[in-house]
């Protein structure tokens, strides 16, 4: 099945000729990329001449080596996102996969080389190579002195392939920042233009595809099938090597790793017992998970497998073939002064940042840190003798779960009307569950901790969102009455607590008043309560006053429309037929807890 | 047409279980990330805890407020990509698409919260409001001092969608900036949760789709149709507000822009004169290149349509969705004070680089720069008087040029056996031009400049590989005989012009001896002339010897096999029976330019 590839280009047909024809893809991504890095210019010479140059070097007073790239362009961030001081001087774009005209490197050569000369970073296909040859050779013509170091870093074909050569892929990156490094040291154009000829004799690299790219206007290939990759591929959408059945990552990261390290080709002098930089590079539409996994699974294949030490890993998009999916792997051989290149600083967009420094021989994970609160030698549990309080606490707690537990079938039938109808059996484990803690471990004459057990209970039995957010609920009044009161509770402490835990269930579950909630019965009861001790009233009638604020609210929840769209798949109709579970839940162990303390305190 | 989505991880068909059932791709994804950042660490507890944080902060010593985030994974590089100095001090990963749990927050906050305690950054999903509220009360309880801050920066739905709010997407990156910021400059706990929640109200964003995601091991959607695009996208494939037809790429942003600033909804405060920020996110696949194209169009839309100086512009992939297409952006008003956070330095890997500091409000390309050679006085013209070299040169480059047109139907004929048959007449049309222009403005008396002459009309008219060739042979030519030589021009010069030439065409050309190309005719040549020059023969035998050598190595060529894979695609047979035309090209034209050069100097 082939369909016209989508790209989100200024016409899905390929270039905007409908509003000029002379913008097109490549003239519209250096506009966007010059507005995103105001360290970065272009020449004034669109369309023929797409030349990204540094917004703060003129050749009249450059007093650097200018090192330049180009290419074709569906490479990005190649080569143009790599201008910045310590990497590229210049970068000259051709079209889509096509070379950039003389004209338009003998421009960026004009307009960057300064006394100490420039050094051309060329990939090694052949139209690059003509026409940076020929702007080489019209610049030196013009008195500009200027050396060329072709890359062909490609270990996917076998060594004769005569004229063409071995092609130039993500490796030139690397040759890049030696050669930037090197130049902005100050060194000459002979000793930059040596590094680079070094780096790029030191560098192999390999990719793998697992789809083909899609030309701007062109239709998508269906060369590659479902379940098959491609090895050794050009990065113009050229057929790779071999096409194979899709692999385990670590398959083909191995397949690739033999290949640009093989020693019958010997493409690479890397040798056991080397040091070495990685590189994997996505080529456009792999998301970086997967590169990172590939990288993941390079690195101890490279150290255990091949015997060498890992000194930096580069892992991103560098070298792209516009929306290809799969990667490409490139190996350096390194010492301290090609380090030294890499780790030097670099104000290039598109270098990653973070790689720099020597990596340990291998990474030991942090051990997990401990909760400040394990107090091993003094575990919870339930005291011999309780307080006063500690009664009144188990009688609370007592009536509260016995009241859900009492529910369980109304709740549930209420819920079957507006949700999944779970809400009285999901309640009711949790209320079970607390009885049988309680008795077994909660410290009853620790009111803050015991809150804290209830807590602990719910998350253990109840799950899903109502578990978390009673869990929530619990934490909350935990962590108040904790950071707020001593041993016996106020009745006002036991207020900011509860609003303390409204607060929370609000900001962390994203509801407020009016959103058919356990909060329709919480709120109100918290108001009230905070209304009546401000008030000066005795702590029980308040209390009791304030659960039947919360019947209420519980009730009111019947009327309430959906204004939050939580409800949008019920009608009003049965919507007004029933009160929240959720609410009347809340509301009923409340006030069962009010009435208990009340019995408790005022026995009748 | 659904399939199985391609993914290189470690079993195509999802996590590799066939390794260990513990493993996971996200597991795998920060072990990667880990060897690719030597300042990332992660906490030992695969993996349920799955904490990445900066390997320099340890909660026991650590002076600032910690800033942590997290969410779902398959966001990449949110969130971890963002740990670092100046922004996140740990990241909370989740499975592919579902929040972390408690325990894993709740050990990320302890591994990394010191004195000054530490903000919890969310996304508005629920599950990480509640997994993260949740963590957030236990901490406190534990006694650490905790913030949270909600962001929901999502303008593509209508406001009215209560408990779930809006959807936390890319404007999140720019919070964690903010706030790592503010913490990184010592600011305490509550000043630092104020100017993270200001950020999160002043940001709005808004996605667009032109594909879906393929989540490890699932078949990839077909939900959208070839020409399809979803605006108004959620970031775990959900579908988005609006299906639209493809569009070109500045109706899209236009589009996108509009929601964003819509006064009607309001989302955020931002209005004409404003100063405001621009993020173009990409969400997984989607190339660099229409990243570029989209800010390119965004910017100028914002400014002149809307109103608004752009201060900066962040484009690249910072929260993507697996490996979908499509891009969102994201508006945050900017003031001074915003723009020092944003632009404070930090060492996250993933916060883009050089894209700090003020824009211009518009950037002014730079003007092409000029020939250095352009003479505009004393344009290039035939002399008068020709001085006695003039004669010479004038002779030989007829005599060339006569020999070519000459033997174009030979040439023809040999490169039909071997090519497409055209060399004759392409080497014909360069001659032919040769003569007319050396009458009308070639400067005989400067050989050097004639030569370059000679490299522009073959350019003018041969084009393809040959003609860049004999452009290339040309210049470089030219460039040695004016670097060494005087008006007059000794032998010795001419032949160290040939030698350059040659080294030229063979670098650029990736050609050398036995290619079967122009080189093998002259390499001979320029071997006898250097030669017989040092063994003091006189210069007129010197040239005459090496033209037979070129003749003798044009002829040689039949024998060659193509040691180069350059002829692969022609046999054996075929070879032998004629020599190679550009090589007897050149050795015709050297030959009959020595003849001519002989009989001036020596006339018989």
């Amino acid at each position: 099945m082939a369909f016209q590839g989508k790209k989100l280009i200024n016409n899905p047909n390929g270039c905007s000729i409908s509003i000029s024809p002379f913008i097109n893809v490549v003239t519209e991504y250096i506009e966007g990329l010059i507005e995103t890095y105001p360290g970065l210019q272009y020449l004034d010479g669109f369309p023929e001449v797409k030349v990204v140059l540094r917004a703060d070097v003129s050749s009249a007073t450059y007093d650097k080596v200018a090192i330049i790239s180009g290419g074709g362009s569906g490479h990005e961030p190649a080569q143009a996102g790599f201008v910045g001081e310590g990497m590229l001087t210049a970068a000259i774009c051709g079209e889509v996969f096509a070379s950039p005209q003389v004209d338009s490197i003998l421009a960026g050569i004009r307009a960057v080389t300064g006394p100490k000369g420039c050094l051309l970073i060329v990939t090694n296909y052949t139209g690059d190579r003509l026409n940076f040859g020929l702007a080489a050779e019209q610049a030196k013509s013009e008195g500009y002195k200027v050396e060329t170091v072709i890359v062909g870093d490609d270990c996917a074909l076998p060594p004769t392939q005569g004229i063409a050569g071995r092609r130039g892929l993500a490796g030139t990156i690397l040759v890049h920042k030696v050669a930037g490094a090197a130049a902005a040291a100050g060194l000459s154009l002979n000793e930059v233009a040596a590094e680079a000829k070094y780096a790029s004799e030191i560098v192999g690299t390999m990719g793998v595809a697992l789809s083909v790219c899609t030309l701007p206007g062109q239709v998508t290939s269906d060369r590659l099938g479902p379940g098959k990759m491609e090895l050794g591929l050009g990065i113009h959408g050229e057929p790779g090597a071999v096409v194979a059945d899709l692999q385990p990552v670590e398959v083909v990261v191995s397949y690739v790793l033999k290949q640009i390290l093989s020693q019958e080709t010997n493409y690479v002098p890397i040798t056991r017992g080397n040091r070495v930089v990685l590189m994997v590079n996505g080529l456009g539409g792999t998301p970086i998970m997967e590169l990172m996994i590939a990288a993941g699974k390079a690195v101890p294949q490279l150290q255990l497998e091949h015997g060498l030490a890992v000194e930096r890993v580069y892992t991103g998009s560098f070298m792209t073939s516009l929306d290809m999916a799969g990667f490409s792997i490139s190996i350096m051989k390194a010492d301290d002064a090609i380090l030294q290149r890499l780790d030097a600083a670099t104000k290039a967009p598109c270098w990653p940042a973070g790689v720099d420094g020597n990596r340990p021989p291998a990474k030991i994970p942090i051990p997990l840190p401990l909760n400040r609160l394990t107090k091993s030698d003094e575990m919870m549990s339930r005291p011999l003798q309780l307080s006063e309080q500690g009664q009144i606490l188990e009688a609370a707690i007592e009536a509260a779960a016995n009241a859900i537990i009492n529910l369980r079938d109304d709740l549930n039938e209420w819920d079957s009307k507006v949700g999944d109808g779970d809400c009285g059996s999901t309640m009711y484990r949790g209320a079970t569950a607390i009885l049988e803690d309680m008795k077994k471990f909660y410290p009853l004459n620790d009111a803050a901790e015991t809150v804290n057990e209830i807590g602990s209970s719910i998350r253990r039995v109840m799950g899903g969102t109502s578990g978390i957010i009673y869990n929530i609920f619990c934490t909350a009044a935990h962590a108040q009455l904790k950071a707020n009161s001593q041993s016996v509770v106020t009745s006002k402490q036991w207020a900011e607590a509860l609003e303390a835990s409204i607060a929370a269930v609000s900001k962390y579950g994203g509801a407020s008043a009016g959103y058919r909630t356990l909060l329709d019965a919480l709120i109100p009861a918290s108001a009230v309560l905070q209304e009546r001790l401000t008030a000066g009233d005795d702590p029980i009638t308040a209390f009791i006053q304030s659960s039947e604020a919360a019947l209420a609210g519980a009730e009111s929840t019947r009327h309430m429309q959906a204004q939050a769209g939580r409800s949008t798949y019920v009608s009003a109709e049965i919507l007004a037929s029933v009160p929240d579970p959720g609410a009347m839940a809340a509301a009923s162990w409340y006030r069962a807890a009010a009435l208990a303390i009340k019995n408790k305190l005022e026995p009748s």
